[in-house]
């Protein structure tokens, strides 16, 4: 983990010197986990370092975390997929004695702003669903083995892989004791998963967590806490076994070789942040950051060995890194800014053989490692509490793959014909095969479903273009830009519309977004976003839990919380 | 509306003289509304009185609206379905000139306490669900007739019918003005509404909530905001025709008679409150509710006929008024009180017979009214921000309908065989058909299908023994009870339990709770209360909104609000 010393601007506009926080890192500069790999079975070993938290003010005891560490843990989740195919099970393990992991670090919890607490549980959210698509989508499934107590954030972790064993010692327990310890949430995802991926009666679960004391052994399988407990003599080698067990019914091929994620290349200055593919310019007295993402200029790989060959610098991979990086950089460093413009430049022709190279190798283990890596980028930004517009200027490539940045968007504005003085061809929208299925959002619709929800003749009539380059007076008919303007109203129209949004208050626009980005079903992944960390925000804003005699502030010190008693 | 001046205790234990806000009222008495009869359709006339506010701080101008109003609306929403079955289609329009309604009144926002925002949502929302509900399962179909600017919780209101007609003035619009000039959410359902049952699309809800202009005419027909624009000269002869044929379509028996919801019978004292079938014992010290249900006495009735004859005094429908008010008076007049425990009496046979009957006479609309009522009432248990346990002990009669009590409690605990001294029989569950349909939650799941949500063996399991009377040792192993206790065990194991719930903090109780009861699907209506009601009492929280530089705060004085630009 690198921290960089960055100057930041405050909210109010002046300079203020604070650490920025990177989302870049690798094995080798890990210092809370260790990935070891035997055979076609890996442990993910959770060893954390007590002096190596993000802020000094801390100690990450007992294998407690803060956002460096997940971010640790992040990246280890997505190497694993990418660098090791031959990886088929992941066992997540702690490298200490008689704890597995002691949660999030409440210290660091105590001196966190909102703002810090709340990204820091949007983003170990992230991670654990990262773990849960492995299972379910990669071939490569986790297991938790848990030897030594598991409470809190720990339990959540084990609760994000398909399996969990628990070490039989007696002593041992799982345990969910924010609500009586802490008064707050299990945030990261706990609640949600205990009851709907774990289907722990709600009765039991209401027990489980409002104990501070937890559940072990033969009661913890009873209640469907963990599914297995183990008595110490056979742990080893049971851990061993079902490691295999699960290894085995993976699809990844044999023999597969892995790909290297090698640094991106990044250039980080006061205003803006360039990649290969990907620019953001950010402009502090707007509020405004504009996200540029570029179209492959390289020719389509003639062959999924060839695409091999290219490695991290294959473009839908290497647009993938990099977006992901701009966003976690803006959610976390740029607090301040308000909105996010998506622009596109280049040959919308190049993303659509892209994307039908991409969706059409899909039988081959890094394809799809691409796909589903890119679905979860685009689930970034679905949950971003920026607001987000799609600008569709002549030049731009909002084609397939790209298209979903105008789709994921909060609206957009699309320029009517060319500008004076441009020689360039009006601006279109080019529906693929990318916008109807390969990346679903967490609502398990495509933005396109969610966009015509209700509405299946728009989406066959959409569908019944795919393929052809859309102008703006098409795009509008088929409901796919929210706004269409001529070159002559084009700047007067987003200045009113972005200054206008940057007017507002951004909690209010938080969770307006929150609302209409999700519309129709929900699932187990839009209830963490929605229901639980709804929740979980609005005590983080409580008394309760972070005023002066607040749960949350006064552990550790030994004096008891003192609680308003009103039932809200 | 009557308000009584009460004894109440506040948080801390002191005495404070404060209003006890009651939730009975009755047309003679309404101040607010005005129920028009004209054959087989009814007009819900919104004429707000300015000085008819429940506190004497705000002026309720422009049909704006407190909870006072909403408590006649809801009284009018149930008189409709109960006391005029003749009624199909309900027309809810302004008794105003050039205003529908400009919803829910911003000073008294702004002066409200946290938890009276919340509480008044909450009555609200559930307000709009049962308009709903009339329309989908009562043949008494809404609809909202907008004759002059409808904005925020004016248009919410709107939402809640099925179809909304909007005069074409060129000056009347709607609108979800909350976010630009509040900085708040529109949190009567409206960000859900919009986009889940109108299916606005998301990219227009966001212009759309995010303009403080609203929308008119053919645009908002476009948008599907509303369902038809009307011109003025068509009007009154439109929204006749259209309430006419909403009419039609109604599956009311023709020529029944309505029954009167005459007065509960009640009696309040400082700790208590006593009705015919319910009481209620209040502990502030121990902030502990204890609810007692008893049984019907009387026989069933011969026949449906019979039924109807008793009117209000039928034990289903006077249990669920009874209960009902029970509960809306401890969320509204007992914030302190963290935990209900819910009790019953008398003989399970006469629970089973009396559920035999109403259930068995769907076809009978009044046997209907009640069951869906009943569905209502156990709906509001679901979303009490209080701790909610049930003892099962000898004498009792969780049976059927009653059972569900203990389904929707977070927990319940039951005495196995009897106690010392006391001759009655051990306490038994008895399930029945009304615990496996006629009551669902809101998740459109019964209780029992969300206790056992994916274990579909327990529920099959469970449905094997419909009708015979289990003990604990049997509603044990059946997963219908969390915890069994002997009679030397009881008084300390429920004493340590009490008391551990009161020490926790309430916030982290209510979040907790929240999530943990609404295991597995969602729905527009749980989406209201989880997604948009977490993150608009988020919001009620936030210096933004409730700050003394605020827009809530604000509101009316001309001095622009001052926010603070993070995003979170």
């Amino acid at each position: 983990m690198h921290i960089r010393e960055a100057a930041l601007r405050t909210p109010s506009g002046s300079m203020a010197e604070r650490k920025t926080i990177d989302f870049q890192t690798e094995p080798s500069r890990y210092r809370h986990w260790r990935i070891e790999i035997d055979g076609n079975v890996a442990s993910l070993v959770m060893d954390v370092d007590p002096s190596g938290g993000l802020a000094p003010d801390y100690e990450l005891k007992l294998n407690s975390y803060d956002l460096g560490v997940d971010i640790e843990l992040n990246d280890a989740v997505q190497r694993l997929r990418f660098e090791h195919p031959e990886v088929r099970a992941v066992v997540i393990k702690s490298g200490k004695d008689n704890v597995f992991c002691a949660g999030a670090n409440i210290r660091m919890l105590g001196k966190s702003t909102h703002q810090q607490k709340v990204n820091f549980c949007k983003f170990t959210n992230e991670t654990r669903l990262a773990i849960e698509d492995a299972s379910a989508n990669s071939g490569q499934a986790y297991l938790a083995a848990v030897n030594g107590s598991c409470a809190g954030g720990g339990y959540e972790l084990a609760l994000a892989t398909d399996h969990i064993m628990l070490i039989d010692d007696r002593r041992s327990t799982v345990s969910l004791p924010e609500t009586p310890l802490l008064a707050v949430l299990p945030g990261t995802g706990g609640l949600t998963r205990v009851t709907d991926k774990r289907k722990v009666r709600r009765d039991r679960a209401d027990f489980f967590c409002s104990t501070e004391e937890g559940i072990r052994g033969a009661k913890a399988v009873e209640w469907k806490l963990v599914d297995e407990a183990v008595p110490p003599s056979k742990w080893q080698d049971a851990v061993k076994a079902r490691a295999s067990e699960i290894a085995s019914r993976s699809d990844r091929p044999k023999d597969a070789r892995g790909i290297a994620l090698t640094p991106l290349k990044r250039t980080i200055e006061d205003s803006s942040v360039s990649y290969s593919h990907v620019d953001v310019e950010i402009d502090r007295d707007k509020s405004i950051a504009a996200i540029m993402v570029r179209a492959p200029t390289a020719a389509v790989p003639g062959s999924a060995q060839a695409a091999h060959e290219l490695g991290a610098s294959f473009w839908p991979l290497a647009m993938a890194r990099e977006l992901e990086d701009a966003i976690l950089h803006l959610r976390t460093n740029e607090p301040a800014i308000n909105l996010v413009v998506f622009k596109t430049e280049g040959d919308p022709r190049s993303v659509l053989a892209h994307d039908e190279f991409l969706l059409g190798a899909n039988s081959d283990w890094l394809m799809r490692e691409i796909r589903h890596y890119l679905k979860r980028v685009f689930k970034r930004l679905d949950v971003t509490p920026k607001s987000m517009m799609a600008l569709i200027e002549p030049g731009s490539c909002f084609a397939g793959t790209l298209a979903e940045l105008a789709f994921a968007a909060d609206r957009s504005a699309m320029l009517i014909g060319t500008r004076e003085g441009d020689n360039r061809t009006p601006a279109t929208i080019t529906l693929g095969q990318a916008n109807f299925g390969p990346y679903p959002m967490g609502n398990g619709l495509t933005r396109l479903e969610t966009r015509f929800l209700g509405d299946a003749d728009a989406l066959r009539t959409a569908k019944d273009r795919v393929g052809t380059p859309l102008e703006a007076d098409d795009a509008l008919d088929l409901g796919l830009v929210t706004f269409a303007y001529e070159d002559f109203d084009w700047d007067d129209e987003l200045r009113v519309m972005t200054e206008e949004r940057a007017s507002f208050s951004p909690d209010a626009l938080t969770g307006m977004e929150a609302n209409l980005r999700f519309a129709g079903p929900e699932t187990m992944e839009t209830k963490i976003f929605g229901r639980l960390t709804a929740w979980q925000n609005w005590i983080f804003q409580r008394p309760n839990a972070i005023g002066e005699q607040g749960a949350l502030k006064l552990y550790g010190t030994g004096v008891k919380p003192t609680f308003n008693k009103e039932r809200v």
